[in-house]
């Protein structure tokens, strides 16, 4: 029997059902205090339209009681004026999306019905122990008229039970979406399958996709990306240039290159990385340092390597870290 | 029924069998020409003796003829004196391997019957085309005391038919490791699967080893590497840092972090990284920069790459390199 060619060569199509988010300002605020300017972010919302990525993530909705407003920049409060500065009324496919924190935001004041909003849709995120504030989050901003999303954090320090029990309630919620978050980058392949399976036996059934939010501490942000996909995910974060607290995320231009669906755009991607990544990089620095393959490997969250880090001189202090790291783990 | 433990969680357990080879100085010598000098090659050896590695690749055995003494450091010819100035008789369990390049180097000449020689692996590195001469090579070390393996390299730019014919040349030699090699950093797991089941056809019956060596074009050495030990590979080169032509090999310091065999300790390896790799940094570049990512996308050799990020001024040039290598392709 011939084999299916689908089979043997499954990378050769695309999933037309598969959809893309930006992460890179929302994620990347996270390097910079979210101080990008203007122009920064109408040349990313650009390079998305040009690319046909489906969602750009502009930043979070973040409390200006918990947060104050003169330390933190603009995308870390994403008032609309400011957002319809950069976006106009955003007049393309083009979905806009903010995220919000469970114990962060001000959800039930901060949220416009979606119809005076230029957002399309809300991101929640979450640690275990606020599951039942987030599903609340949710079913409010679903109220409001925003798709929305629930993305359950730092899962690689959580327990099966711990997870799973919070998945049954997150699926009597109306989140469009349930994404596997791997926050500290601690997971490999083959914990990536198990997850996106167990997160499809809860959401699948209520019509729910599921996502993959990967981060590159141990250099697999693209490849747990890509193997997510395979598993059946369907939603998936990238960022420009891998922008992204610590390590960073999983590259776009890596994943716009290995997914086949014609709609996607790789040319104002590389635009986007040579006038503005590149530049970036002289003021910030991201990406898979030692200090973040040691936290990811000891699956820990990357503090202590952001903090390792921030003094030029002592970046080279490998074993300096690892000694600390592990005597205190 | 309880599920297997060794089935839920196999990254937590080791496999005894499984070797490590440290291609440090031969993949990295493609960068710099082959310059080490003898206290980094020194270094190194110890880091590899004290972090428990089990082959340590110095460097080729090129041909004289064809490469001039002169222009190429030490480490491109592996004179059995220069290698002794390093590594003494060497008085320890680490074997140390050689490269030979089909259709580059004095094979019939070149080797000293094993009980005169430093080496213990003669590793032949060949195109398809060279299939035959490659198996002579393989035939001649072994008769001369050398434990032996066979690289097929570009196996991307391979028809299958090609492959196969190669492996079942290769299968009747008494080469003891069949290596998947990626050298252009263009195979996604999927493809890493495949070919490693297929090799394993050939090489399992014939109690041949199958071995893994992957370039980071993609970001996807390591996931890659992970990729074929979880379907069977038990010989896997990696290199400190990443260290190899381009985009690099797959980083040391994260395999050994996913290895969990005790006999394996990754301190040493912090050590050398902080003490010679990041020195290294400041004179010669690899790593996976976006023309990588596009000459992998493409499945090409990374030779434009390498070019086009000669000069510094046009390093960031991304969108003229997608333009020229596009066209071309």
């Amino acid at each position: 029997m011939t084999p299916d060619p689908k089979d043997i060569a499954p990378w050769i199509t695309y999933r037309p059902e598969l959809k893309v988010l930006d992460c890179t300002v929302r994620d990347g605020g996270l390097v910079n205090d979210h101080h990008f300017s203007d122009d920064f972010v109408k040349a990313l919302y650009h390079t998305c339209v040009e690319a046909g990525i489906d969602y750009m993530e502009i930043g979070y909705k973040a409390s200006k009681r918990v947060f104050q407003r003169d330390r933190f920049g603009t995308w870390k409060f994403c008032d609309e004026d400011d957002v319809r500065r950069v976006v106009g009324d955003n007049p393309t496919s083009l979905k806009l999306a903010a995220m919000m924190d469970a114990g962060k935001s001000d959800w039930k004041t901060d949220l416009l019905p979606k119809d005076r909003s230029v957002f399309d849709m809300i991101r929640v995120a979450f640690y275990v122990h606020q599951t039942v504030e987030a599903c609340e989050m949710i079913k409010a901003a679903h109220e409001k008229g925003y798709e929305t999303s629930a993305n359950l954090m730092a899962v690689s320090q959580a327990t099966e039970v711990e997870i799973e029990q919070c998945l049954e309630l997150v699926a009597e919620t109306p989140a469009q979406v349930v994404v596997v978050v791997d926050s500290f980058g601690a997971l490999y392949t083959e914990q990536i399958e198990r997850l996106v399976k167990k997160y499809l036996g809860y959401a699948k059934e209520r019509g729910k996709e599921v996502g993959i939010h990967a981060h590159n501490n141990q250099q697999l942000a693209f490849a747990n990306t890509i193997e997510a996909i395979i598993h059946g995910a369907n939603r998936v974060d990238a960022s420009m240039g891998g922008l992204g607290r610590g390590a960073g995320n999983c590259p776009m231009e890596l994943l716009i290159g290995f997914l086949r669906n014609p709609k996607f755009r790789i040319r104002p991607i590389y635009q986007f990385l040579q006038d503005w990544i590149e530049p970036l990089r002289a003021e910030v620095e991201w990406g898979p340092y030692v200090q973040y393959n040691i936290t990811g490997q000891l699956n820990l969250h990357p503090r202590a390597a952001i903090e390792a880090r921030k003094n030029p001189e002592d970046r080279n202090k490998y074993v300096e870290f690892y000694d600390r790291v592990t005597a205190e783990s």
